[in-house]
């Protein structure tokens, strides 16, 4: 088979690749919803108001929500959510053992950077799923409130102070390259996973290409919150 | 009025105290529902597995689920959860801080007999209030699945261990301690609140006795988890 005909083949149930591919990617989405609860759950501690405090409490259980959509999808498959995790916990917790936010301003910043991230890279790569699994991987990235949050709150910390302006700016610059690092030690250990992005992808010119846009869309995200 | 007549009348909208001493006990329960979530949230974070991390920020999240119908019930009532809420944090967070679990079988008893209660105490609480609050109340004290959770890890962890049975079951005795410390210490700042509940009991005697209907299902409680 050429390469031509290996983009042009849509995938299948009874592609058994395709669909170790698929049961990564929502395993690898599953513990990003509990590693989100975590980070919210805690962020929610640290909240300088009760207002605050109470809607990112909010937030965290909605992520639970999306959590057990992918538990059920996996279930549906014949696979324990918490076993097809495993491989993708160290990553994540690296990640966040890496950028252990310093202020309550990082956390926010740090939670719509990584969100904002992972969002395009799942949105590319649904383009390329049978169209339940699409379906479901675009629920999940339904946005929780976080976003209109996080602007706000980070806007208007910077509005007068440029210098954390840039000290958030670099902060913004740190995430990206840590969270480009923790990706591609997944993508090594997970063939399969590899395989569908690739195969998605048309060839690893296509790669490159996605990770480009990844980026472009990342220097418009920090213009968002006001920083870059 | 004398007393025989206090106790007869049925609360009614138009009854000022009686809102007032509503509003307390929704804020209460709202802060209580924040605060469990914290709880549980961080002890998800130190569950020995996944699969205890997954079950109890599932908890986590449908506590937050009370806590918006807490919310949208005082808004409702024109008042916001937040500034009702406020007279509650100190006596909710001294409790936490005065009984900090050391390890994750101390967290699940706590969470376990503190739940339990409050329950029981809102519960007596509830049957003294008018249809629509009773309704709410008993369906935020809904238990979110944790009991058997906790049930069942603790009676398990004990089965074969009589020392670490001996101090949970001390543990167990602090937290009834300090949970009536703490309920003493809101009861006297809250007039409003204290006027529904000694309404309700009928006299102090009759809130005498409530008290120890509390103790006695607490001792029950602390046997399902194979304690006491």
């Amino acid at each position: 088979m050429n390469e031509a005909d290996q983009r042009a083949t849509t995938p299948g149930e009874s592609d058994e690749r395709y669909q170790e591919g698929v049961v990564d990617l929502l395993a690898a989405l599953a513990y990003g919803e509990l590693s989100a609860f975590d980070r919210l759950a805690e962020d929610a501690r640290t909240a300088p108001t009760l207002t605050g405090r109470a809607a990112l409490s909010s937030m965290a259980a909605a992520e639970i929500g999306h959590f057990r959509m992918l538990q059920q999808a996996l279930a549906d498959r014949g696979v324990a959510v918490e076993e097809a995790m495993q491989p993708f916990a160290q990553p994540f917790d690296e990640f966040n053992a890496s950028t252990a936010p310093h202020s309550w301003l990082e956390s926010l910043v740090k939670a719509y950077v990584g969100d904002g991230l992972a969002a395009d890279f799942y949105r590319e790569v649904a383009e390329w799923l049978d169209a339940d699994t699409r379906e479901l991987v675009l629920a999940v990235l339904a946005d929780t409130g976080h976003s209109a949050f996080a602007e706000r709150e980070v806007q208007g910390a910077c509005a007068d102070d440029r210098s954390l302006r840039d000290k958030l700016t670099l902060w913004g610059r740190r995430l990206l390259g840590e969270a480009i690092t923790q990706a591609q030690h997944v993508v090594v250990e997970r063939d399969a996973l590899a395989e569908l992005i690739i195969k998605g992808s048309g060839d690893l010119t296509g790669v490159g290409a996605m990770f480009r846009r990844l980026q472009n869309n990342h220097t418009k995200r920090m213009g968002n919150l006001g920083l870059g």
